[in-house]
């Protein structure tokens, strides 16, 4: 029985030879740097897949929410860095896991640090975290008072503990190649090691550095005087990645497989069982400026045909999609056939769809899985 | 206990009063005019929300999927249109809602409608999707050989009936303001009479006619000669419809109600619990052109404060929102508090988030609860 032959509708299919090599290749450039991997869990949310890097010797990792904390812990993941900002309404879920495992949190200003120290019972670290010109999350760089004054606050706190500073350096995302990326990054650092040696001349330290976005961990070589790394999004990659020069297509580990149910002739276009329920809305600029939800590629023997790109996702609504079909490819567009999509955003897609179909047709399961 | 003080993450709030108020609306409006009253379950997806329609009378619906067919045809509802192009993979499903329950479906295609017409051994009825200009599916308005060819195929077929033509005119979603929105319905409508009158002078009649938009069937007072009103979204309208004139900011019915986690007075931003994953990423434009994907206000006794936004959110990631605050607003911002956000667009939102919680604190599920 083919994969094809079994899709009825949009479908989340995983190529693991592809992803198993985008984590082997980070595995070996970090670790030759004696650097700490500890990979960002929200890219898959799958306790299968985190055993692929139990395999390799990676067991601390990040995750984005205390529900995500929760199910990798209750599935023996022991060492545990929520990178977001602590949400203080879920106190005593956080007081919950940091009894169980090495809970490490996100910290950016007084009230939550004295929040913590006031309601914390176990041990946990704190990370400061840091804006070092996203201007997303995290105290600005130059503020080194503010900074200082929660480091205080943990350094004479019972339970709490001063891991450093952590900052996403989101910025890259939007950077127009990698020079660009390879410059946010070096000044991201520059910036951070200011703020490490302030903090600890003020007998403060000793204070880590952790850095976590997968542009910026991709195309940099030498990551220079850090701690601790925190990507995610490399595992799959995804076309927002691709155009940006991070990663090649055939990087691209996720596809979504979806059936075609219209085809428009006579304006070059196809509409695909698959909406911004399944992939979310983010977009990426092709090279003529145009916005775009995903590219299509045709369905192959062993996956999909990332040598050719047939068409383009123009439009998503809830559950359509409509494709510019590239010129000579409209009878691949037929309804009833398959086709794939890489998706713009790989972390959106997946929790959208919510389980991936590993390319020899098993189930891999995630924290919202439907089965 | 107050509703703010259970909430720990992002939580989707229906006022159930502005619901009701905004189908008891509609019910009066379409049913006065002797127009059949479908409306489209994707918006709710819930079977509790779907009582409301019953006890009004209102039990022939409109379902976005073969899956969401499903839910609704095992708790009870029997007459049920899938208004997506009828997608030729789900065909063993199909089959049996057509066994237990009214199925109608919709074609577009001279392969979709011979393959229906193999594989069908129960009856049901059959829509030619029309393309009055929206341009996302539908055969073109202009093409009545094909629309005729169609109709003589499920003329001549055992099992199928041909109820009519149904059109979504999408583009009055992207329509400036009132006045252009009824002359979207207006010229969609001359299309779909001239389509009818062409069929039926061919002997294919008698043909209905079945429109479905949310911004038409708002705005316009005197539907005309239609005998179909499909319309979802204005059960809970959000900040789009709001944004379009469709709707005013009370009737808007839900809102997610969100953690703040960060605040960053120097740039007079905050960040919330509350991201792509919850809202997905749907947005409308402010007056001054920028993009935005909901509206802040404050939480209330009763619901939420329609009566002032505090600010608006200016980006979305994974679990994070940020918010532009208005002036003289940061205060409502502290990490902790919880501020409440209108939504872009409510159908995608509901979609993400769920399940819904009454204002009386009661939970209402869907299609995909989590409970």
């Amino acid at each position: 029985m083919t994969l094809d032959s079994v899709i009825t509708k949009p479908t989340l299919l995983l190529d693991e030879n592809k992803a198993r090599r985008n984590l082997n290749l980070f595995i070996e450039k970090i670790v030759s740097q004696n650097i700490l991997f500890r990979p960002h869990f929200k890219t898959h949310q799958s306790i299968e897949i985190g055993r692929w890097f139990l395999d390799k010797g990676i067991s601390k990792i990040t995750v984005s929410s205390v529900e995500m904390a929760e199910y990798f812990a209750n599935n023996g993941w022991n060492d545990i860095l929520i990178a977001f900002p602590v949400n203080l309404r879920e106190i005593e879920s956080i007081t919950n896991l940091s009894k169980s495992i090495s809970l490490s949190l996100l910290v950016e200003s007084i009230e939550s640090i004295e929040f913590l120290n006031k309601m914390i019972s176990h041990p946990i670290q704190v990370w400061i975290k840091i804006d070092v010109g996203a201007g997303r999350t995290g105290i600005a760089w130059k503020n080194l008072q503010y900074i200082e004054a929660i480091a205080r606050i943990v350094q004479s706190s019972k339970n709490m503990s001063l891991s450093g500073i952590l900052t996403h350096a989101g910025h890259t995302y939007h950077a127009a190649g990698k020079p660009e990326i390879k410059q946010i990054y070096q000044l991201s650092l520059e910036r951070l090691l200011t703020i490490k040696n302030y903090l600890e001349s003020q007998q403060l330290g000793p204070i880590k550095i952790s850095v976590g976005d997968t542009p910026s961990t991709s195309v940099v070589e030498n990551f220079g005087e850090i701690d601790e790394i925190r990507p995610g999004n490399f595992l799959f990659y995804d076309v927002q990645q691709f155009m940006a020069g991070v990663c090649t297509i055939s990087d691209i580990a996720v596809a979504v497989a979806c059936p075609v149910v219209a085809s428009h002739k006579y304006r070059q276009e196809a509409t695909i069982y698959g909406g911004a329920i399944h992939f979310s809305k983010d977009y990426f600029q092709m090279e003529d400026g145009i916005n775009a939800y995903g590219l299509a590629v045709e369905m192959a023997q062993d996956g999909w045909n990332d040598q050719k790109v047939i068409g383009y996702i123009k439009s998503l609504s809830q559950e359509h999609g409509v494709i510019k079909v590239n010129e000579g490819e409209m009878d691949k567009f037929q309804p009833g056939k398959i086709i794939c999509i890489l998706p713009a955003h790989s972390c959106l897609t997946v929790h959208a769809l919510r389980d991936f179909i590993n390319l020899d047709g098993t189930r891999i399961t995630t924290l919202n899985s439907r089965y």
